[in-house]
């Protein structure tokens, strides 16, 4: 639980994590994002809501991917952009990172989007800062990518409607995923019936509350009957060699085919925060079914991080 | 021949090589770039044609150059535009690829501006896109560089006017170079008289149709009388050692210096796409001369790629 | 003395040192930054000043901190910017370098933003440009940092109001600071009534004219009774191993600390214009007092480049 996410007025100060965030507020983003989806769909994809504000995208750790939907989403809101990829080898302490941010403070930057390897680093920031200025973790180590979190819970609104009926089933290497442990915070915010955690046993986390989820082992059994199936990138580069012996036998035990989706609901929908490894988590006849609804997720994530934007610095909604 | 570049509608849909973009468009193109040459000059060098679109600069081959003249192109339009240079060897295969190009057409861009060094890669991607989506090929292997060849014939309508009565000299590595079977396909639907490819015959290309052009193997039968000389860069890197024993045997006898010019007519203009190697294909005071037309070339390209770009979104011109 | 920064109208034509230019010019800058200082605080910190400008920044050295800077200061003017980053090693010399310059001007660039490693490039590229170009020196080598210069001594003026009156302090390698050589410039056109410079002798000047300052071995001698303390970065990598035997022997001689800094005038400002070396060069508790105008020094920054840009564009202020 972080308190410094609200201001004392109640409003948006910082986005770190979705734990904590309040369903009226998790709504209000919605909301706010259902509009901006029609903007996208506009000749002039652009409104004037963060014109004259700069957004500053500090990353840590290489991802053009996820920068640029923060990129998009600015500009769409007539911001300034600046991108600093910044190599975490050139960063000795914390002091050194403070001086930084303040600097770019002092150039007057609006919203800082942060990517760090180091879970904690953006709440650390959050704290460091003077009020008028706004922190968006953009994701940190195991912890948390709250935007994605959001924009997943909100794809779900979209074609489930109603989150007190729901069954979802995450798929995948749960203890390690930052987006996992954002799902289920928003989700169960939501109201979410029951959300399921599928994979090995080994995958399974250990720092969220148990009465949050339910875990399986077994793939069939997990995704028995779900409305939602969010699977999760298989991280190669956080796993050990002896926890998975194989690509092959992964895909085996918990990659979604269409012959084990069909344990699901029949009008389930597939989820996946990209990018997918075909035939690794995920097969490709199942990716492109109507079923998916993957690339959905994109478009919605630009107007999430719109909304999220737009919060973090107007006053007046 | 490709097809997929004109929509049924008769617009233009993608543009991935000039081989088959009729005169009367080509003419469209040249004409909607003279009056950009206009914008280009005026104090506030910008128009709102392509305001709240999102041009993507999707290098996979490192141009700071040519992706720097596409950057300029779309913002004096307007538009806003994404940088993302992707490394070959992170994109395993063509499946992949769709997935990268698919999330950012998710995100909403209408344009995709593509260097691969790959021939044929623009044109898959064209042939698997939504019809809302318009590809720019910015050079693929060997293949096709589409915006040079026209800003090419561009600058020769604009010192030459009619060619029907011009003889031209394309001088270099022909058999390798993008931009020469771009030129080619270009002179030779805008009905050019003589078209002339110069080089040592192990530069001549073989899958250009015969009756496009003459070839020659002397450089100073091949220049001569000629109205226009464009010389083409030696790319090092695409030669084998025992092809060119040397950088000054290649000059010596193919190198544009002053003396061989004067076989040209008098009033010939010289052409380059850069950058050049001066000493290596064209003498410095060749480059730096009065029949010069190099640096109005790169003026040109701003122009010929804002009508290009205009002419993709834009329906009603 | 550098003649091609005053055009034949008495305009600013480039900026590539602080040397030469009059006092009266220098307050004009000032004047006008004062006046950006203003946008900096408002909702909408843009003005259209340079609407339709293209400002390239073009580094030949890294420097994402002064580069976000320039980038910064020309997009709250509203220009579109170009970010290059040419490593010195794809230059062969300076025709292929003017190349690449006369290519970016064929493209309609207004202003030039430059940083080179080699002294005296700057200034070579503003003798070989056209009138219509314009270009800053962002850094050259030793030479100089004109911006940084102007920066400071507004600082100073923001401070400590009247130049004559003043005992300003430059403290480290001066030597090989491009930094100190334009704050020298700059504080004695202005007047200042005594600069210091403060070092170990192998770190003193031997190019400045010697009646600009007086020369200081000691550090409490240095900066006794002074109003302003200006510290350089140590750049380790300028030094060779003999000079300073280890950090903590240079911190114990010249670094600023609490205690040190008693001998200064009690209402002394402590300046340094980044990053800081914390331990090396200063001391935190120094860096973090209420003394300190560092981080003012980075606000007043922007402002002072939006002012320089603004004054080689417009033909009207």
């Amino acid at each position: 639980m972080i308190n410094n996410q609200i201001s004392n007025e109640g409003k948006l100060q910082h986005l770190i994590t979705t734990e904590g965030i309040s369903k009226e507020l998790i709504t209000k983003i919605f909301n706010l994002a259902e509009s901006f989806l029609k903007v996208g769909k506009r000749d002039v994809k652009k409104v004037p809501l963060l014109r004259g504000k700069t957004v500053c995208n500090l990353f840590f750790e290489n991802s053009t991917r996820t920068r640029t939907t923060f990129e998009i989403a600015a500009k769409r809101l007539s911001a300034d952009v600046l991108n600093l990829d910044i190599p975490t080898s050139s960063q000795s302490k914390g002091e050194s990172l403070i001086d930084t941010i303040n600097n770019l403070i002092a150039m007057s930057t609006d919203i800082f989007v942060i990517r760090h390897p180091e879970a904690g680093i953006p709440n650390y920031i959050a704290n460091n800062v003077d009020e008028s200025v706004h922190i968006i973790n953009a994701g940190d180590g195991n912890n948390a990518h709250p935007t994605q979190g959001l924009l997943d819970a909100f794809t779900i609104r979209k074609y489930k409607k109603d989150f007190s009926q729901l069954k979802v089933a995450i798929v995948g290497d749960i203890k390690h995923s930052r987006v996992a442990r954002s799902e289920i915070h928003a989700l169960s915010t939501l109201g979410t019936s029951e959300i399921r955690l599928v994979g090995p046993e080994i995958f399974m986390p250990d720092d969220i509350s148990q009465d949050k989820f339910q875990t399986y082992n077994d793939m069939k059994a997990g995704i028995s009957d779900v409305d939602v199936v969010m699977m999760l990138r298989i991280q190669k580069e956080r796993m050990q060699k002896d926890i998975i012996p194989s690509e092959k036998k992964y895909y085996e035990a918990f990659g979604l085919t269409t012959e084990i989706l069909k344990h699901a609901k029949k009008d389930a929908i597939v989820m996946h925060p990209g990018p997918m490894n075909r035939g690794v988590e995920i097969q490709s006849e199942v990716a492109d079914s109507s079923q998916s609804v993957i690339l959905a997720q994109v478009t919605f994530g630009i107007a999430i991080r719109m909304a999220v934007m737009t919060l973090l610095v107007d006053k007046n909604i």
